[in-house]
C-alpha cells in the first residue's frame, strides 16, 4: 500500500514529521565532519550532511549551510580563513560525530567536547579530523544565498586530499565502502554501505 | 598507507583519474532518476546524482546540472514546462537505470529504450517511472548558474510525493533501506545500504 502527499497535506503536517518526510524522501546523503576555525585559531567542528560533488575540474565540492541564525559559526569561520576541512565518518565515529550537532556554549570546541584530535598541517590554519581517514581540504571559492529558505550554497575548491592507498582503484576511483564511510538519511538516521558494484560506459 | 594530492597533484592527473577520484571522494549520492517531457509530451529520463535537501519548510529539492551543452534535455524540458518528477532507483532497477546516461539519438526516450514505464497522474503532464517505489513531484522555483564550471543549481518545491505506506516511521522518518533504494559513488559505482540507525537529539 502507498501513501502520499499533495502540498496542501505537506502543510498540514507538523512541523517535525513534515521535516523528517521531507528530509529522508531525497534519499541517503555523504554525511561529514567539517572543521573549520576562527582568525585567533579557535576550531569549530560540525556535521553536515548536504554535501554536493559539483564538478572535477577544477575540483568542486558544494555544501549547503542552514540560515546564518541556525548555523552561523561555520560559515562564518570559513569566510574569515577561507579554509575548511571535510572528514568522513566512518562507522566506529558516528556516534561522537552526531554529538557535535548539540548546541555547545560559545568558546568550546566541538573536537574537544566530543573526542576528535584536530591535526594540523604545517603553514595550514584549519585541521583536519586525524581519526577521520577519507578526508580533504577546501579554499572558499563562493558563497551563493539561495533566497527561497535563506540557506547558502558553500562552494570551495579542493587544495588537498588524503586517503587509505588500499581503497584506491588504479582509475582513481575510491572504494569508499571499504574505509567505512557512512550515509545519513533524514535529520538522525545513519548507515553503513554494502559493496559498490563499478557498471561499464553504458552506449545505446 | 595512506596517499595524498594537493592541488598540482590533481592538476597532473589524467582526465579520467582525476573525474574518478573527485567525483567519489565527497561521498555516496542519492541516485534518481529525473523524468521530465518536452511541451509536446515527448518524456526525457535521464540519471541524476547530485541531489540535495535544501529544507523542508517550503520543502524544497536541489540538484545538480551539467553544463546545458553536455546536458541539455532535462533542463531544457524543466525549463519548459516547470515540472519534473525524481524517482528513486531501487537494487532491481541499477542495470536499467544506469543505461539511461547512455546518449540516445535526439527523439528517441529513454523511457522505452530502458524498458521504464511512464505512469502518468490526472491533469500533469510529466509521468512517473511506475517501477520507482518512492518518488516525488517538484514544480521548478529557480535555476542558479554556477558560473565557475558552467552547470546549474535546478532548486524544485515538493508538489506531491508517494511511498510505501511500509517504509515510514510515526513521526515521518522514511526507512529508505527498506525500500531498498541505492546510492551511486563516482560515476559508475552502485550500492545498497545496510539498516538505519537513528540516534536521539544531541544535547551538550
Amino acid at each position: 500500500m502507498n501513501m502520499e502527499y499533495d502540498s496542501s497535506g505537506l502543510t498540514g503536517l507538523d512541523r517535525f514529521t513534515r521535516a523528517n518526510l521531507i528530509n529522508s524522501l531525497s534519499g541517503y546523503k555523504p554525511v561529514s565532519l567539517i572543521a573549520t576555525c576562527d582568525s585567533r585559531g579557535n576550531t569549530n567542528l560540525a556535521i553536515f550532511s548536504n554535501i554536493v560533488h559539483l564538478g572535477a575540474d577544477p575540483a568542486l565540492v558544494g555544501f549547503i549551510n542552514r540560515p546564518r541564525e541556525a548555523a552561523p559559526h561555520t560559515l562564518a569561520n570559513i569566510e574569515a580563513t577561507g579554509l575548511y576541512t571535510i572528514n568522513h565518518i566512518h562507522g566506529d565515529l558516528v556516534q561522537q560525530a552526531h554529538q557535535t550537532s548539540a548546541k555547545y556554549p560559545e568558546g568550546v570546541s566541538e573536537f574537544e567536547a566530543c573526542g576528535f584530535t584536530p591535526e594540523y598541517t604545517t603553514g595550514v590554519s584549519v585541521p583536519y579530523v586525524r581519526e577521520s581517514r577519507v578526508r580533504y581540504r577546501l579554499r572558499l571559492v563562493e558563497v551563493i544565498p539561495i533566497l527561497h529558505n535563506n540557506t547558502f550554497l558553500v562552494i570551495g575548491t579542493i587544495e588537498h586530499l588524503e586517503f587509505p592507498a588500499a581503497i584506491v582503484d588504479a582509475d582513481g576511483f575510491l572504494h569508499l565502502d571499504q574505509a567505512g564511510s557512512q550515509v545519513s538519511l533524514g535529520i538522525d538516521g545513519y548507515a553503513a554501505v554494502g559493496p559498490v558494484s563499478r557498471f561499464p560506459y553504458a552506449r545505446p
